[in-house]
């Protein structure tokens, strides 16, 4: 029987308070088993950028990455944001190593074709290093991954959170048995937009199809749980789209295998 | 008999000019046997918090960090220099990982004790952990380590670069044949200051006396040397003090066990 893994993915906001990054660190240190968190930094790289003269444009909800961006976000993300968390986890006894796609050769990716959008130094990603993350997490190390990677050419590049937690998901199904959280502001799948407490405890492919057509499940949810289902398909064993306070992989929108 | 293994330092200037920055990577791909880089970023981050409206307070050629200082060198050193430096690493086929002290509790350090000066969020390293970072790098992974520590308590702490590749070295000695090369701007320890080419080639701790003594050798190099004989006596091969473009370990001033 394989190993438990929890692959945790966090936004910003969570992490760049201090009042929920200490809750969350909370929940986090008591899952069981082996662990790699993911976090977002969109928040501080904005706030930052500003005070850098520097204008944050985003289109359909992603960052336009040119060269002034790049190096924020490799700054925020890499350093800020990820020691910051790094130093935290380390107080309360989990063993957190800081990593970016560049690190160890990780995530390779590269620049996004520009189509319709050109979104700058924005990577999609092409390979995760599964058996280099597998050997560091039996040694006990609980990695912590920036939202950035690298094109192996020397070009760090700014790639989105959801695709790096569902990457690395995918690739360490192999040799795990893993469970994806998407930590979002909602306690879940919500039957009712209108109502929190509404949130769809399990979800399958079909039902998620008849939810979509009948309306019920839209916008930005809906690509969440593309990924969702494609990750299932890919060999992870569960997907829970949830609170940043109830990341116990029982609370929240569970899709199983 | 041991593997080699060498430790370099090398100084903000020299990683964040491009130019500099890629002869300096060549010099190091160069480099036979197990290897690691110590970096430093003080320009950049000067740089950086000049454009952040934070001013640099700088006693003693030491930088003064306060906790919007301690964000910006986090920030600018774990993120900023290092991954660009690590991104480029990869590049050229060198398994690179990022890391600062924080990471897999690596260095431990304490808020340095307010005596004459109030240095702010400046760590004094306690522990350097050899074994972890030994495993890594049998692994075939070459650390590059940012200037920065943490207490275990959460904190992060601004670390001086030549500290913690003296200390680095030491705690690798135990199971490597450790040369620890420091670069700076000159290509070595000068007879006389004014020409550049009086390098002393060889020193041993009793010329070194001597040349403090007669005046020959004064200010900054001072400390440098007696960490250099430090590290010497904790059982480091060889220490050389070179310029960046000479790190072949044969090139400078060298001293030896």
């Amino acid at each position: 029987m394989k190993e438990k893994l929890t692959v945790i993915k966090v936004g910003g906001k969570i992490v760049e308070e201090e009042t929920s990054l200490h809750k969350l660190l909370q929940a986090f240190s008591a899952i069981e088993g082996h662990k790699v968190l993911v976090h977002g930094g969109g928040r501080s790289a904005t706030h930052i950028a500003t005070r850098l003269g520097i204008e944050s444009h985003m289109v359909n909800g992603r960052r336009i990455t040119d060269d002034a961006m790049l190096e924020v976000v490799t700054m925020v993300y890499g350093g800020l944001v990820n020691k910051h968390i790094v130093a935290s986890l380390q107080a309360t006894g989990i063993n957190a190593l800081g990593l970016t796609g560049a690190d160890m050769n990780l995530i390779r990716s590269h620049k996004r074709p520009v189509k319709d959008v050109d979104y700058g130094f924005v990577g999609d990603v092409e390979t995760v290093d599964g058996t280099a993350l597998s050997t560091l997490i039996r040694a006990g190390v609980v990695p912590v991954m920036a939202p950035l990677t690298h094109d192996g050419k020397g070009q760090i590049l700014n790639t989105n959170a959801d695709t790096i937690a569902g990457e690395t998901a995918k690739a360490l199904a192999g040799d795990f048995d893993v469970t994806l959280i998407y930590c979002f502001e909602k306690k879940g799948v919500l039957r009712n937009a209108e109502d929190d407490d509404s949130v769809i405890s399990h979800l399958n492919e079909t039902e998620f199809r008849q939810y979509v057509a009948d309306g019920t499940i839209q916008g930005g949810m809906i690509p969440k749980l593309e990924n969702a289902f494609q990750a299932i398909h890919a060999g992870v064993n569960k997907v829970v789209i949830t609170v940043a306070t109830a990341i116990d992989g029982a609370s929240g929108t569970i899709i199983e295998r």
